[in-house]
């Protein structure tokens, strides 16, 4: 008999450990999960501070060693939200634990990597979730019903942007070394990619630019360090459909705070979507009537998807509730009251995101269009190396 | 010594309940308050669904006699959630039972509960606060530092509306009853009253017409029932500055989910802001280079009042956090270790909100102007037996 | 027989002018009328500036003196795009020549000079027009198709407002001076109450309050004026049908450069329109399939009003073309082609609208409700006798 | 002595004719040239609607034949505004016969093309323009101004969208016949090719992905014809200066009527523009003071470009002034009274905007980055055997 609550262990405490902690007590407060969470242990790397967090967030325990909470018996869930460079490491050795498994994306620092820990996963037979939070933004979930219900007709059309602008003002730190970080821009905006899979399927090849404005930074100490990855990028390609992509992914576009965006122009109608409007969904549909365009919803009505539990039309939702929504179906899936959410992402998504990563970043340096399945990696046996000495 | 934490009863627990419970949880976890939370008992009127409300939201004990909640000895903080005709005679007992109390609003039905109520939350020297909740939206907070600092001038128009729909498919229900409510789209909307007094001063006088377009309706169980309240009114009016006022409200205008909105145009410039785009803020200040323009501020920017809490710039806020935010400055007030903010409405304003809510509805009815001052209650008497048996 | 062309004789050659001039010889340029125009004489009451715009305008001649032109044989329509001090005098000596006139808004000073406008113009059986010329931009024209179509229901709520900010730093000039202007931003901004007649009916009753920010302006001679109408003003009431009006209209508002809106709620759906957003149109209909939303129009359709004669879809028209739609339908009719447009409007609305303007001033200054039918008016006699003298 | 009159020669009557000729007689009236513009000559295949056309547009004589336009000894400057296969050979036959020549974009149908008009203009010594219109949009002015004078910094991304949908209805016609027009989609949008130069320079490489959706329409005549040229395209690539560009072009975007977009990110602002939007300029500038962020720009204030020839502040202008805007220009250098704005695109900018188009359609095609140098013409021969029979 399982126990009453679903212990979790997180590994990671930054932004993203903050945000899902904060999902997981809302949860139980808006929409209880068939059996209760509990937040047993809590890893990070500094001893202080983890404590702190720990404190805070509602923790039981925490530790400054990830493989404690990976080994603890109690724990079910490993939340995967340290840096990337930990994302394989951690999330095959709570796999092998015997543990399900939330990891954070991109899901590997290279299409090896996450090639990896798909298969571990397939392997373990456990839930495995790569956390693509924006499939459970209310809007973003009512674009993918409506695509998927043939309401723009066929795709042919795709382009989105993630425009940000932190890049100017940014100290050296793990996201500008492609050794700790696998690629910049590219990967770090892996949710654009997903999104085009999510909305459109499968992309068949790319052609790219990168570029790296700001080559050299000072870290915390003030010691100049090399960038060594790109600031940003801008890609076409074309969908195994034969509709056409347009990706750019900026940290250095100004006034640009979280500008994330999508487009999808079908046969017969148009959604698009905005981050920074996030709780609008704009929609031009094949049964519109005269006189024809765009529509401004408003997604906040108890029809909308995960509205029912939130509050009355029209009191808007933020950012964070996507991982709210998104933990529902984990742990639905884990307590086997219900098969894991199809909108949800798993690592199968995760390896087929790093690859069209690859592929951009090849493209790119090849200054050529590159199929995505050719993306397979070359730096597997480097990695798997120094993950057995992290 | 006081215990180490501060235990709270609530008393409702609809939508109002749920957002001031979901927002002390959230607390902990963003911001923790010196003394922390807990959620002592929750009153309801129906057992069953109090029983599971308080369970979900993670309440200790549950009654269906508002009364204990009150009397509980342990309890220091009521929160006073239930309908309009609850507002008074729970808040003074409270009061009188030496504890804190947190009123929604509007805070009476008339000004002389309203006066009531101000009368005792004084006599008890305890905290009072009217959850006049939007100042504490980041965007509304930040347009409120940039009134006060001088950056639009001397505001010479504020207009604000409230408009939603849902009154063309709402049965009927204690919102149209004037009994119970006090005022319909009035004082319902009472927080563009206070967005007025917030941002730019005492009401001196107001112009009104009041209309209810739906006199009828049925309730669950489909009798027939008279609305006695407005759904919808437009009001003229003037500061005691001199600056002209223009508020309308409505629950029928088709397409309009929470579109609450104000500006306020100064001598130097004007600020804007919009309820459904909850974190942005349109500005046009005084010492702003060519070209001159409004401003789309993202309201999400470590150094916005509030943010230093949450996420990245650009990761939007939803609604539900103007709760959080309040709760902070009250439980500090209480704890002792901070005075009342500033920001924080109190029982006075709540009072001060209501003569105009008042005034608006003579004004109406006696089709003349009328002064603010002269809104003193008519119904003072009337009211007060019938809360003694309630 | 009709001579082959229509002369026209222009009385003002300020902003109006130049807008009407600009609009007939266009008009001929996309769709034709059945007689041409031809710009016969142009009057001004400065000699040079007056010879300077009929060259650059393309009248064939020119006059300082308006009776010149009222009195010349061969023209046929009297444009009279003048200040408001002269739109009585000269229309009204126009119609008593025979002329037909187009007459600029507000028609009068008060009610009584534009009722003894209405009444030259029905005794002279000639087509009269008053130039409220958004009537005839092609998102207002659809926004009017729709509402007469049934498309939103029973209109229950109007609001508008016109907002501009030149007030701040204009110079004494006749738009401060009652005497020239009959009231401020009442008649200056007639348009909103045009359009309220437009699109909703008849109004009955307003109350109000108006506003004189700067009660002194220094004149081009740098001399201290006195300010003797209202820079602003709200207004709320109550159409025949019931239906609620919100208006408010300000020289003195921030930021806002031309910002006449319109929001129509009716029993089924909306429409609103933004004269800055001059080509969109946001509507909500009856029939509407979910996801029910706004629409946002961009009103460059062929099968939208007046856009046959234009450019192909998005590409945008400007403010000015509202004239060409309006002189349109005004030569057909001076032409016998076809009667003057239902949309149109005549002295017969000017003089409606002005007994609004009235309403609005009265119930201001008598602090009480007015209706709109009391407003006629009490200084004919007054302005009759100075009329003589001009 | 230069006669009074510019007289000018028109080849072709449909979209472009009328803009152009509006323009024409609209300069008149709100900025009149040194020396008036009398339209002389206007050519067109059909003699029945030529005829119409030339009455309605106001020419004094048609012809059916462009070679009699071009050999008119009055007429002065020669506005070709004929399909693409008509732009070589009668701009080289009028600069040959000393006219100055306006001709439309794309200037030719590949760069070989382009470069031979180019090189006659250079020849003949007369003014030359290719009539990028949208240089001359008051916003776009604007940021051409506020980039030019430093205030967004160095730009590092150029990104620019040309998004319509008229492509879903469209019967076959010559925009889908790459032997009369070249390329599709690239060509035809070359006004984002021409921004990107204009407001960030010269761009060095591209790598790009095209489609053609539709690959088969019915004519007129209800034949099935193979379409030739592509729907859309996607480009990444690169300024010289390092910059990054995106552009993407397509007919068949649903709802998109004419998103032309352009975004500008530099080293210390951003600056955005829409058509749809076209009186409004987004810009975030170096200096800007806190709360940074972007404004939205109005562009008709009197200091801003062009706007002191127009309308009050506020009242809005349509798409059809660019034209005026050009013209004014244009005309004084033939008059002789100033030199060519450094505003106008001249062949040279035709030129290497053609080089740009053929650059991407060959990246395409090639799978690879293609260097705009490298994108000389291959089929120069056949197109000017081609023409000697045209």
């Amino acid at each position: 008999m399982s126990p009453p609550h679903i212990d979790i262990g997180m590994v990671g405490h930054g932004f993203m450990g903050r945000a899902h902690a904060h999902a997981l007590h809302t949860l139980g407060h808006v929409a209880p999960p068939s059996r209760p969470v509990r937040l047993a242990v809590l890893a990070g790397r500094d001893p202080a501070r983890t404590e702190r967090m720990a404190r805070q967030l509602g923790f039981e325990r925490w530790t400054t060693d990830w493989r404690e909470a990976v080994a603890d018996e109690r724990v079910e869930i490993v939340a995967n939200l340290a840096p990337n460079d930990l994302h394989a490491v951690v999330s095959i050795a709570a796999l092998e634990a015997g543990k399900h498994v939330v990891c954070e994306k991109p899901l590997g620092r290279d299409p090896g990597e996450s090639r990896r820990m798909l298969e571990a996963a397939v392997t373990s037979g456990r839930v495995h979730a790569c956390s693509f939070n924006y499939r459970f933004a209310p809007a973003v979930a009512l674009a993918s019903d409506l695509v998927r219900a043939g309401r723009i007709g066929r795709p042919v059309h795709f382009r989105a942007q993630y425009l940000q602008d932190w890049g100017w003002r940014a100290p050296f730190g793990w996201h500008f070394d492609a050794e700790r970080t696998g690629t910049g821009a590219i990967g770090d905006y892996a949710h654009v990619i997903d999104m085009a899979r999510h909305l459109v399927g499968e992309i068949e090849e790319v052609a790219a630019h990168v570029a790296t404005f700001v080559p050299e930074r000072a870290d915390d100490a003030g010691r100049a360090r090399e960038v060594t990855v790109e600031d940003a990028y801008v890609a076409s390609g074309r969908f195994a459909t034969g509709a056409l992509l347009n990706l750019e992914c900026s940290r250095m576009a100004h006034g640009r705070k979280a500008h994330q965006t999508f487009e999808v122009n079908g046969e017969e109608g148009t959604i698009r979507w905005e981050l920074e409007d996030f709780n609008r969904l704009r929609v031009l549909l094949a049964d519109d009537a005269e006189p024809r365009s765009f529509r401004d919803v408003l997604v906040t009505e108890p029809q909308h998807p995960f509205l029912r539990w939130w509050w009355p039309t029209g009191h808007v939702l933020g950012w964070e509730h996507t991982f709210v929504h998104q933990w529902a179906g984990i742990l639905e899936a884990v307590a086997g009251a219900a098969p894991l959410p199809a909108r949800q992402a798993t690592f199968e998504d995760g390896w087929r995101a790093d690859l069209v990563v690859a592929a951009i970043g090849r493209a790119a340096r090849d200054r050529r269009t590159v199929a995505v399945t050719d993306a397979e990696p070359q730096r597997t046996h480097e990695h798997r190396s120094r993950e057995h000495h992290a």
